[in-house]
């Protein structure tokens, strides 16, 4: 996925900053601004930018929606006001969440155009745009901040893809040996002989669901471990009937 | 649902600001501020609200954590950093996606805990939580702006109930007359009798699948009727071989 961000006409210095910041942190590097109020190198921008800089120091400076249509292959509307009429297609949009499935399949360089501030984008632009996407809201108050909206559109592309580490599961073997050492508790603590089937069952059930990681199955043998010994201690010769 | 956002010690109004205006951009209204630096009457925190002046009139000021405690029964901790070693159980966190869902089946008051600009919640105070939550991030940069992660936080929980607006589709009997048409044009058209049946049945499916809305029914209706007639002029007997 090659997708840059496009502001157009931003206003304000500091929300341009914040917009570096969030394509950070979550992994976009390209920022290209449509006539800015405002230089890069203004301190309001690279204060709220903070360890993005590098996303300010790249960015393209252009002066027209139409020069930035020509650095994409398909360019993407944003939008928080959805048409509620069926008949205006102009503004029918995407939601943000299936847009965030869409992007990785679109080939080219993809552009995600936020609008001003106070207008967004407009028809002119939006008519130009190949796909629009919106952010649901509350219908109460629908406009979003534009940092905010990058944010929450980036974080959907990015998180769509995100695999959570997985953590190390403890082995068959290592379960295998859980389950004797439950076995063996039962047996010292005197569990009744005729229950013991059915409480083996359920134990080996639980701890099947609870897809036990190495470092708890090595906390809970400890807990066996001590517990047969206390056991033992306690009741001598439970072990010693078998 | 009953939550409560929690901003711990915030330090900057206006990001304070900037959190009610998203708050309120996804239907939530209870603020809850634990030591502010700066009080809610601040310039800069009433101007980054913007529409949102009421979330600010009605917030809570707390001095510690440990109230905030009180004002609900569950608290849930936000983290960027997860701990990638199995064996921290403190920093184990549930991705922002899946807390989405799982909020809904939460009884009770919710609280949702930010922690401070620069440290997040300290230790002790993630001790303290119910859960934890953290939104995925990119490993260069992971530090989000405060409002930042409020909005992705708060979008999440709000769009995994959000249910667009269905479109009103042609009905049934609208529909068959639709085929109606389609057959009266294949007939003025002079389309070959032994293929009839097939393109039939495939227009029936392909209409089928589009789950065609009303007005869509009205368009596509008007450019039959027109078809129709011009057909009807340019073969005026084919109608009448019927």
């Amino acid at each position: 996925m090659d997708a840059s961000v496009i502001l157009v006409e931003p206003k304000y210095a500091g929300n341009t900053g914040s917009v570096a910041r969030v394509m950070k942190n979550f992994g976009f590097n390209k920022l290209i601004l449509g006539n800015p109020s405002f230089s890069l190198d203004d301190d309001e921008c690279r204060k709220y930018a903070m360890h993005a800089q590098d996303i300010l120091d790249n960015a393209i400076i252009l002066s027209s929606f139409e020069d930035a249509m020509k650095k994409v292959d398909y360019m993407v509307g944003t939008t928080s006001i959805e048409s509620r009429n069926d008949k205006h297609h102009l503004r029918k949009a995407m939601l943000a969440e299936d847009f965030a499935e869409e992007i990785y399949r679109l080939d080219g360089r993809v552009g995600i155009a936020f609008g001003r501030e106070d207008y967004g984008l407009l028809n002119e632009e939006i008519e130009r745009c190949d796909l629009l996407v919106k952010i649901p809201t509350s219908d109460v108050y629908p406009s979003m901040n534009l940092s905010h909206a990058v944010a929450v559109l980036l974080y959907e592309i990015f998180s769509s893809k995100y695999e959570p580490e997985e953590k190390i599961l403890a082995s068959r073997m290592e379960k295998e040996k859980m389950y004797e050492f439950f076995d063996k508790m039962l047996d010292v603590i005197g569990y009744p002989e005729y229950k013991r089937e059915n409480t083996r069952m359920l134990f080996r059930r639980v701890m099947g669901r609870s897809m036990l990681s190495k470092w708890e199955y090595h906390t809970l043998m400890g807990v066996f471990k001590k517990a047969i010994r206390a056991a033992e201690k306690k009741y001598p010769y439970s072990t010693e009937k078998k």
